[in-house]
């Protein structure tokens, strides 16, 4: 085995030579450390990494596996971890000099999670500022001159750039589905409520979600497989059985699956690389994809989730505006001044439209489609790092806290990637796997 | 048997006579018309009143039971509903105009369970304007020049006046305990999605509680343990197992209770009367009450639940303001037209504040208290027809989702009845009752 490009395997080859002994955790964080030593100076993926810490981990659960003592579906796998999820032994400073070398006693929900299913917590991957617009340093991996996407810039990118195999992000507006685009990855957002985002730095209740990186489906499914768990701490958790994603989305569908591609107002905004993909896809889909028009009701939505998301981050951010106003961004700023002037009753009204907005999608599904395939971004990752892109494919979706999933499947005249975007019904996790398999390997036919 | 004092019976002794064959429900509902007849006139606690459906409903259930068939714990027993829960077989008008001649075609949930649970649904009892502070035609049965209190006003009447053993009503600031107490009943709010509010007319999601009326602690066990259930179209309720109100309630108390005096910040606005009753109270208590000052993070409670209740009224009542604002009373005119200035951020801010309030509550009650002895309302019921009076010794407990109860312990020097408030953890509820009937029998033997 060639140990200098040992990080390049998945996550789920890594952690199954790790089991049977091939491989060590050691090798394979060494392996990853060298491609960061290597590219991270383009990158720059990372705000806090001590490989030192890092590849003590990995002897750690190494010597774990030697003493034949239980190890988890992770076991030895390195992971970046958006530095917005609090670590217990690594900074946490949500990409804001307010926070700046702040280091909280625990572990995030999530993070607990990872480190229970054995893997190496890689270190901490840029966010913007408090995972809002204002960008961090990270560039996209395919080409430094433009964006990685945001808000989990570090997240996507890191696992783009082969650094490490899985990433978790978060996504409030697009900020998982648009980085996974830029930069050529998978990336997945859960049904709101799935993974908890307690010891998470909030922008708001209703539209946070924790996102999942990989480059493969079947890591994509192994992540997520360890990551849904009820947390009382997070309120829109329940409890609930395990979703054995794995296996699930290895299924061959019974029929072969239909889509619904839907274009939303925001086509417009679409470039032509994008539109002449989506006329491909559309075309090598054959009979299996149907244009359906967005119902009416459906244009406010993003509308509905300015108002949410104005009202929540202004009171989220309460204490930050009262006390280090000056530290905030202009755009942050700007966004607190809009949210604190948000009625109640405005607010109410959206948060009330929700449930039946998404009950017109679940109808559209019980009709006949298993996935909707809309755009996961206006275009490829635009030039220039002051802007982290136009999240507004993603809005209607992460409103509805539906599942979403952005495949690599498109190219643009420049090389850059771009991301087919697949959305189930909430609940619907492990089957949207199941279809973008399906998807995958029918574009892959071509 | 004298037929014609069925009216005066509780209702457990109600259900047992039946269940027994001693006597019918037809018997018992045509007493408690008889009283109607009798002071209905004075007392005007109906809005909607059919004698002969409710004989029909009553020898409907004597047939069943003539049959053999299993009957339910309150079977032939007649219940008020305050008119704002819904009833498939009577109009709900919910007090206003605007809803005039309004016949629903599903019932609430309480009464869906109620009906299950063999009750005669006698007929619906007057609230105040959507159950907010416009007064309706109720006056208290003990004097009619005096208010009965609101917004429950025609629950609390019909059950001191005789004319139900039993009733439903709700509360979102004073409404169930203030008017028991003016009334001279038990009044028993238990704690916030103990009880759905599934076609009740919403003032508030956050306060709108449920609220029971009976003349005896028998009789509120019975009818809660009714009540309790799991709706899925009640967000705040949850699956949990049935409270056996009835069997923990008559349990001996391993220790006798101590009980933790609050005044709160209301205290000055109680009359000399209430003031002096609660001294006696304290003093035959002796060292099983101790005054307990109210920490000053609760002080600004009132103003909370001012923001919550407002913000949520002018959030239910959008329709009502667009399309009927002629119909609505000034005092519900200017609530929505202050809830529309609330801010969201206000708003959130009071909504995350509710759950830290409790959880200092939680620690006066671990620590040495068994219930809250506070004023169910600053006097005995006011002089005059036009204010259902102040629900301010209601309002932090409301807020807080807290079960609450009051017992017609006290009298004024105009021999009006004074309520006794004891309120407990949420949760807390059947203990609550156990603690009620403890000091019940405290003050009985004087």
């Amino acid at each position: 085995m060639d140990l200098t490009h040992l990080h390049l395997l998945s996550a789920t080859e890594a952690a199954r030579l790790i089991r049977d002994g091939v491989i060590s955790s050691e090798q394979l964080v060494e392996a990853c450390l060298a491609q960061i030593r290597a590219d991270d100076d383009d990158v720059q993926a990372w705000t806090f990494l001590d490989p030192e810490y890092a590849l003590t981990q990995a002897r750690a659960l190494d010597q774990l596996r030697l003493e034949g003592r239980p190890i988890g579906p992770l076991h030895g796998v390195p992971i970046a971890i958006k530095d917005i999820f609090d670590t217990a032994d690594m900074p946490t400073e949500y990409g804001s000099p307010i926070h700046a070398g702040r280091t909280p006693s625990r572990d995030a929900t999530a993070v607990a999670l990872l480190r229970g299913a054995g893997a190496v917590i890689m270190g901490k991957a840029v966010t913007t500022e408090f995972a809002f617009l204002s960008p961090g340093k990270t560039r996209n991996p395919h080409n430094p001159a433009h964006t990685p996407g945001g808000s989990s810039s570090g997240s996507a990118a890191a696992v783009a750039a082969n650094m490490v195999p899985l990433a978790i992000g978060s996504q409030t507006a697009g900020s998982t589905i648009r980085p996974a685009s830029y930069c050529g990855v998978i990336g997945f957002k859960p049904t709101h409520g799935l993974i908890s985002r307690h010891r998470v730095s909030p922008l708001s209740r209703t539209l946070d979600h924790v996102g999942l990186f990989a480059r493969t489906l079947d890591d994509i499914a192994l992540l997520a497989e360890q990551l849904v768990a009820f947390d009382e701490n997070d309120p829109d958790t329940r409890p609930r059985a395990g979703i054995p994603f794995s296996s699930i989305s290895v299924e061959e569908p019974p029929l072969a699956p239909m889509f619904a591609f839907i274009k939303t107002p925001m086509w417009q905004r679409a470039d032509n690389d994008t539109k002449e993909g989506f006329d491909e896809i559309v075309e090598q889909l054959g009979a299996q994809v149907e244009e359906v028009e967005l119902f009416p009701s459906a244009q406010d939505a993003w509308q509905w989730h300015q108002t949410i998301m104005g009202a929540e981050v202004a009171h989220n951010f309460e204490r930050e505006w009262q006390n280090h106003r000056d530290l905030l961004s202009e755009q942050l700023r700007g966004q607190i001044e809009r949210g604190l002037e948000v009625r109640a009753v405005d607010y109410q009204r959206a948060l009330k439209l929700i449930p039946l907005l998404h009950d017109s999608f679940v109808e559209l599904f019980e009709q006949r489609y298993d996935a909707i395939l809309t755009p996961a971004a206006p275009s490829a990752a635009p030039r220039g790092l002051t802007s982290t892109g136009d999240p507004s494919f993603c809005t209607l979706w992460t409103l509805c806290g539906m599942p979403s999933l952005t495949l690599p499947l498109l190219q643009s005249s420049e090389a850059l990637p771009i991301g087919v975007q697949l959305v189930g019904p909430r609940g619907g996790d492990a089957r949207l796997l199941r279809t973008a398999r399906w998807l995958s390997k029918k574009m892959a036919e071509g």
